[in-house]
């Protein structure tokens, strides 16, 4: 009897509908019961959809846009909007009912650290280090100190620092925290007095971080580019100043809103909502942290510093600090030169004492991955006229040269950044690019990171996909995909055209890559929020474009952009193409110069002090050049005379 | 059946025998049942004594001397010893057999804060303050800042910045501690940009403590002297200078050791000892700040500063730096210099950013607490020789002037500090702090801190006593008991002479207070190490007593001390009276005045670090002076001419 009843019972659970629910962009899949919410198929599969009403129903994070059949798991909570065919609902309403396909959104997905190998140093950069030599921002020195005696019975730390300032290590007061204090006599008995000290280069002076036996001592430091979309950092070894590698992660921060707006509003909101965000990017910097550490055999203790640039929200919010006003006129940073801190206060699992080095913001809106781009670039070494533009989710845009300096910021949205295209990624292995068309074969030849197959396309992939397109006709110059272009890739899913850019038979996940309509007006959207920014930027300093001389343009693309596209499609002004010059991730590569060298670190100072800030919302003229700008390449087809006389 | 073997188990318990047992010498009495530990016993009456191992009878530390019957708990690890009548046992081995009187360590009995009013200050500090002027360790500035506009988008700690350099508040760069950082937006914005900063001065510079909304602001400062016996702090209002009021606690690290030597002993010998030390000072520290917060009606958030001073070991300790590298010759202590530190990172519960300020040390056995009191003597601004005796567990001693000054220690022993004394107790409400006797009626007149009975006697009346006793015949001038001497107060007990100082009947407790010839012995060497000390310091530097024009004596003695008793019994040397002064606990004088004059930070400074420091154990004649002042006053009376002219 009761065996039966077991049977029984297990014949239940059996015969209970299973379905598969595909999970996009991803690609992931996981079975679901007939009757499961969505948002308990999503915890399983891993993906961290927001539910602070602990699924509810009542604070409406968890949207997702589902394909598929779904039941209401409470009729009174129900209210699908039907979007391009696809049901946009709550997840912890919404009953699996049938196979699904379900969109969430990116910053849900947990992205795991990715390394990649060191980058070679640009050529600025070895210049620079070259004219002003390594000057780490911490430094070692080896000390056989004379052991205490009747005659000389000097306190401990007394006899360090008079070592210290015989060898002009450090003169002047020594700063040591308790910490450190706290092991020195046992540390120094423990070596016989022979020690390596680690001594850090702060604004009130040296500071002494640590002292070890002596011996050969290898110590490492830690550049940072804190992004809104992705956190990338370079162990360095700092005796020579080489790059180790490079370990790149998705901010997490995305999980609670894809750009600086939508956090700074998270963290009003929520009770908790500056520390989930303060700990999403700690936990990630973390993360890359014990990876470096682990892939390069490295003790986290033995990195001894840290410099780190973001922009001016990305650095607030990693340190905690409310920046609720950074978002409301006249958009106030809460500072603009952070004091050194030491890697505990900050949360960073390295030597606890190590500094963390912050370059400088310049505005609410321009930070300090733009002081440190503008350094990275070697712009303030020249009297030539120079830009440098970043392209991130915002647009920065810097003119000048060694005399002066002028920013501004454009909001361009995150489309560079890939997010809300749904075949977008990062630029790490599996992401185009490049790419190229071939109309005769109606096929593309891809640049694709690493060996394999297409995963999705990063930024540069992008970027040069919309001047591929605008060239080969796929679209018009408005950016409209052209319906009457003969190809079996042009076609029409969920009422919006598209354009397979892979076949899934070619790509990573077996599915189709492709962009679509709503891709194409993101990109070109952000692509004149940046012209318009340039063109507005400059005529506020009284200059037009054909006084540049040099165009540094920077972002998170990946390592490769062809210059050419991002003319075609009129982000940069129609210059000639030497004088355009991609300069990759200057935010990392100033974080670097300032980890490395003493001139950067005052340098980057100077920078963010006497660059003038330009608020493109308080000038009027700026919307016409936004509107004028959303052409390929522009509305006036005589600022591109190289394109007029190549077509 | 089932209810009368319940009746029967009570019957049992009731049964059991219930004893007496008297904790001395606190007098605590409290029941206990027959075959109960000592460790139990005393554990319910709130005594805390040591049982590192659990009370398996192994760690031998719960060492008490008991008078009246028990049995061993397990006979192979039974090993009485028989002192003065009484047996020395382990707490946790001993079943109570019969009533008893149980003495335990001071240490082990967990003594309240005492609060007392506010002393007056002393002619010298009021001066130097006159000299010198209010400049406490924090400053407040009432700020009204332009709000941000497009026009003046500066940062919030710019335009902080700004204001306090334009008001020459605080000059050159400012630094700020990064929870500052996190609350100045909001704080600005609450108090709308009209705010009251406080600013500390710290070793590198100003740095930004606090910012709150303007308004009449109260801030206070605390004023602490770290003694191996006891710790007293001050309560002050910082913005005149005054005091509020005191509180006392005996150092709640006695349970470790009652002097600094065994107390460093257990910070290297028990894994947590360090902790244990260094949490017993801050949970004490903290204490007393939560009940000077309540008596006086101060938010804890309102304490903006803390100075300290104390002995090396003291100060060690409270920041958990080891310290066993102090007792071993030459005796190194980890700094001289301590950095400013912020309440937080010491862990006093007070505004977490709030400076800690520590007096400067000398050497190992010479700490910031001689600092501190050299600066309270006023010693240093004049050209006449001076020396200042602090007699606390060490006795220290300064002498010097103006241009010059050195120090050395002597192991007094903690006898005037009552350690080992039953009838002793801190100079708090109920002590006897002076006295005479009058032969004819055999009474003694006692001058007793506050309203009521007393309840022991302080360091002053220890003093005086013995200067008393030897000048009435009580004592010989060995500081023997004379047995002849006709009096019911002269007594036996237990093998040792003792001498009746306060009837039970006229007690607080209830109980005679009593004076026992091991007391005097005590008492006589503590006197004889101080006597010597004097003597060998100034011959280091070719000096004798008649050199001196002023003698400055300190101590946690109470607030009155009959100079003239400190010469009958030898401690001092015999000088006119008028160039003797008794000048009370110097160490808390001299960290109020840090905590309220930069002259006096300064003047710290430059006292610690030209003292010169003779080790007195490196010099021969030490012990021969030693030995010659075991006698009362001197075995040479030329030294005291005054004395023989008067008798």
């Amino acid at each position: 009897m009761q065996r039966s009843y077991r049977d029984s019972d297990k014949a239940l659970v059996l015969c209970m509908a299973k379905y598969k629910v595909v999970f996009r962009p991803i690609g992931w899949t996981v079975e679901a019961e007939e009757g499961e919410t969505l948002l308990e198929v999503a915890a399983r599969a891993g993906i961290q959809l927001l539910a602070q009403c602990g699924g509810q129903g009542t604070c409406g994070r968890c949207e997702v846009l589902c394909e598929g059949e779904v039941k209401p798991k409470d009729p009174a909570r129900w209210d699908p909007q039907v979007e391009r065919g696809r049901q946009r609902v709550l997840a912890c309403q919404a009953l699996v009912a049938g196979d699904l396909v379900v969109e969430v959104p990116m910053g849900a997905v947990p992205q795991e650290v990715e390394l990649s190998a060191a980058v070679p140093v640009a050529p600025t950069v070895a210049d620079f280090l070259a004219r002003h030599g390594l000057s780490p921002l911490v430094h070692l020195a080896d000390l056989r100190l004379s052991p205490p005696s009747t005659t000389d019975n000097s306190s401990d730390l007394e006899r360090l620092t008079r070592a210290l300032s015989y060898h002009s290590v450090a003169t002047g007061p020594l700063k040591v925290g308790l910490s450190v204090l706290q092991d020195l006599p046992a540390r120094l008995r423990e070596a016989n007095f022979e020690v390596t000290t680690i001594v850090a280069d702060t604004e009130c002076g040296p500071r002494l971080i640590d002292v070890r036996a002596s011996g050969a001592q290898t110590v490492y430091g830690l550049a940072v580019d804190v992004g809104t979309t992705t956190i990338v950092a370079e162990l360095l070894d700092l005796s020579a100043g080489v790059s180790l590698g490079r370990a790149v992660q998705r901010n997490p921060q995305a999980r609670y809103g894809a750009d600086v707006i939508s956090r700074i509003i998270w963290s009003e909101e929520e009770s908790s909502g500056l520390e989930d965000l303060r700990s999403a990017v700690l936990s990630s910097l973390n993360g890359i942290i014990a990876k470096l550490c682990d892939r390069h055999g490295v003790a986290a203790e033995d990195i001894v510093a840290v410099s780190c640039a973001g922009n001016t929200t990305m650095t607030s919010l990693m340190l905690g600090i409310q920046s609720r006003w950074i978002r409301r006129a006249p958009h106030i940073p809460p500072a603009k030169m952070f004091p050194v801190m030491t890697a505990e206060r900050v949360g960073l699992e390295v030597l606890p004492s190590a500094p963390v080095l912050l370059a400088p913001a310049i505005s609410g809106f321009v930070g300090g991955d733009i002081a440190a781009g503008v350094l990275a670039t070697g712009m303030t070494d020249t009297d030539e006229l120079c830009m440098l533009v970043d392209v991130g989710t915002n647009g920065e845009i810097v003119v000048g040269n060694r005399d002066w300096l002028a920013c501004a910021s454009c909001s361009a949205g995150p489309a560079f950044e890939g997010v809300g295209i749904d075949s977008a990624m990062p630029a790490i292995p599996g992401a185009i690019e490049g790419l190229s068309y071939d109309r005769e074969q109606d096929a593309f030849e891809f640049s694709i990171l690493g060996d394999g197959k297409a995963v999705g396309i990063c930024g540069t992939g992008l970027l040069e996909a919309l001047g591929v397109f605008v060239q080969a006709g796929i679209t018009d110059r408005a950016g409209r995909f052209d319906q009457e272009f003969a190809s079996p890739r042009m076609r029409e899913r969920r009422g919006e055209s598209e354009f397979v850019l892979v076949w899934g038979s070619e790509s990573a996940s077996g599915e189709d890559l492709v962009l679509r309509q709503g891709d194409l007006d993101n990109l070109i959207r952000s692509k004149a929020a940046i012209h318009a920014g340039i063109t507005v930027a400059l005529k506020q300093v009284g200059l037009d474009t054909g006084a540049l001389r040099h165009v540094y343009l920077a972002g998170a693309f990946g390592n490769h952009l062809d210059i050419s596209q991002a003319i075609v499609i009129g982000m940069l002004p129609d210059l000639p193409r030497e004088q355009i010059h991609y300069v990759g991730n200057t935010s990392l590569v100033g974080a670097r110069l300032m980890l490395c060298c003493a001139e950067a670190r005052r340098r980057t100072q100077l920078i963010a002090e006497r660059m003038t800030y330009v608020e493109l919302g308080n000038v009027p003229e700026f919307m016409d050049e936004f509107v004028a700008s959303m052409f390929l390449p522009h509305t006036d087809l005589g600022l591109y005379p190289s394109l007029a006389s190549s077509s």
